[in-house]
């Protein structure tokens, strides 16, 4: 049965939560009334909470785009249905939607940004049927983690796919320690390159990765540019790797420095793919992008048709999640955003609702 | 019969030329003696001789890399062959040379920079046969103009082959009343974009380039980035055109303000193409490409494989010469280039030999 009201905890105004109820919104034709069973806290969720970046949907607003649950109501054929939810959701219509770019549909809407008032940390959603990720088979992972799947392994997926990525290739992962990190570089040994090589300044969290897809890592701590540059060369010289040309770098941190860094690597006929959100400006000189014959791109989220390929990674092993999320009740929302914006959490967060 | 010696111009050091003769190389198998018809004077010949970016080569070297001539020795099957020297003429052995990135090859040579001290401002030049485009069936073009070819035409082709151009885009270049914008411009229309929008300074020029590709120009003069993406918007709206995504940006200036005028137009979906050579530095944000899920492609000369497409375009008129090209005799080089160095001359100049 379809309750009256949605449980939720709203962020009021930046910086501060609110526990409410808020109405379930009238169902059109297509809709389906999601059950909500896990929602993951993301870095962006921070960003508006903390620091100021803008919703679309001014505040009040429940925040949280990285959802999973079990359809209990609306569009009669996925009823029952244990779903992910794409943080992305395209109008479905236009010409990007219909060019394979639906991930930058400019009608698509963001639960939790921009999809009216309703977000993910809540008992329910109401979202567009068609575009749902059925979560069949899963096996014996809670469908609670296959939350991840909405936003941090799909995104790197994509951005796997912006870069071209090939078996045999050498991909570098700048951030590979955090959320979005971890899970591109398991993405891309589960894709087939070569040698994935993880950055990152934790080593705790290094000596992890190593487990989950990263043949080689660096802790930056203390290392110039120039340095992570002669680390890397030598762990192509020592590998049979190729060190002068076509490496795939990919910089999930959003930080100036991260993005010096990955900057400072590109080099002859490189890929530098930018998943890393932040709001700081780099310098550069272009025509360096002329003389390396190479690229620098820009991915945003990642088309609802991909999601089946990324939740079978996942189901199948070639992804872990288990080792790199951690449930905690939604109640404790508060106090995970606070640890997520110190930088105290390992894993990425996933607050099951217990309202 | 083969010369004992090349007669050329060459830079003794930055800002000196002399005329002078070098002895002709040995040959080895495979290679082609080419007696120059013409050599183009581009921009990155003037960069070497006037603003310290150094050659390969250490001078003395001859300058010159767009060269036409005909075979008048070496191997034997393409004696006699009026042909193309390719600017950027690779190993043809190496992984990259395999993998469609020839124009990146790592052991490229490029006559006038890296190819000893050989270049094309010369009577003739010796270069692997196997690479040269034959220009077969040329009509009434003179072979001295289809120098051209072998980098103000082809950098601009591989240039919409890195963005993907397809019939129906909307591309933007910025320096089209340059030596290679002009070009891009024409090639963009030859290769089907719906319109075509040339930017420049210069009226005249803007005037020409509007009866040879242009579907609209925009006079920079007086006008800040913003004025320039409301008339784009205008234009779009008026034709029908997307205003919102997806357009394709040339930048061929090199320069500091062409550059920044390209990343202030770049939006959802977009392009910008490098393809114009400059030592300025850019600030910019990168998690824009990101939000944007654009991209930014450098580009660097063109796969000699690609040659005989290009040549078509201009032999059957998708892409004039003549009206861009000027010939002067290469005894004038000195003044040739003081003029291009000042801005002064309207046309691409191709030195002819007149030792």
């Amino acid at each position: 049965m379809i309750p009256t009201h949605i449980d939720t905890w709203q962020m009021t105004r930046p910086g501060e939560l609110l526990r409410t109820q808020i109405p379930m919104p009238e169902l059109r034709p297509g809709d389906a009334v999601v059950k909500i069973s896990g929602c993951g806290v993301c870095h962006t969720d921070l960003s508006y909470f903390y620091l100021g970046v803008p919703t679309i949907q001014e505040p009040p607003l429940s925040l949280g785009h990285e959802i999973s649950g079990i359809v209990i109501g609306g569009e009669p054929s996925m009823i029952g249905k244990e779903v992910v939810v794409p943080a992305v959701i395209p109008c479905g219509e236009c010409e990007l939607c219909s060019s394979g770019r639906s991930n930058r549909c400019l009608s698509q809407q963001m639960p939790g940004y921009s999809m009216g008032i309703y977000g993910g940390f809540s008992s329910h959603i109401v979202v567009p049927a068609k575009f749902l990720c059925p979560a069949d088979n899963r096996g014996d992972i809670p469908l609670s983690h296959l939350c991840a799947v909405a936003d941090a392994v799909t995104t790197p997926y994509q951005a796997a796919l912006r870069a071209r990525l090939q078996p045999g290739d050498l991909a570098i992962v700048i951030g590979a320690t955090g959320g979005i990190g971890s899970f591109m570089t398991q993405v891309a040994k589960a894709m087939g390159c070569r040698a994935v090589i993880a950055i990152g300044r934790n080593e705790e969290k290094l000596a992890k990765i190593r487990k989950y897809g990263a043949d080689f890592t660096i802790n930056l701590s203390g290392l110039s540019p120039r340095d992570v540059k002669d680390q890397l060369r030598q762990f192509c010289n020592d590998n049979g790797l190729c060190s002068t040309h076509g490496w795939k770098i990919f910089e999930a941190t959003g930080t100036k420095d991260g993005q010096d860094l990955a900057l400072s690597l590109l080099s002859y006929t490189g890929t530098l793919v930018v998943l890393g959100y932040g709001t700081d400006k780099t310098t550069y000189m272009l025509s360096r992008l002329m003389a390396f014959d190479a690229e620098i791109i820009g991915t945003w989220g990642c088309p609802p048709e991909k999601y089946p390929e990324v939740l079978e990674m996942c189901i199948d092993g070639r992804v872990s999640l288990e080792p790199f999320v951690e449930e905690r009740p939604m109640s404790e929302i508060a106090q995970v955003f606070e640890q997520a914006h110190r930088g105290d959490l390992r894993r990425r967060v996933i607050l099951t609702p217990d309202f």
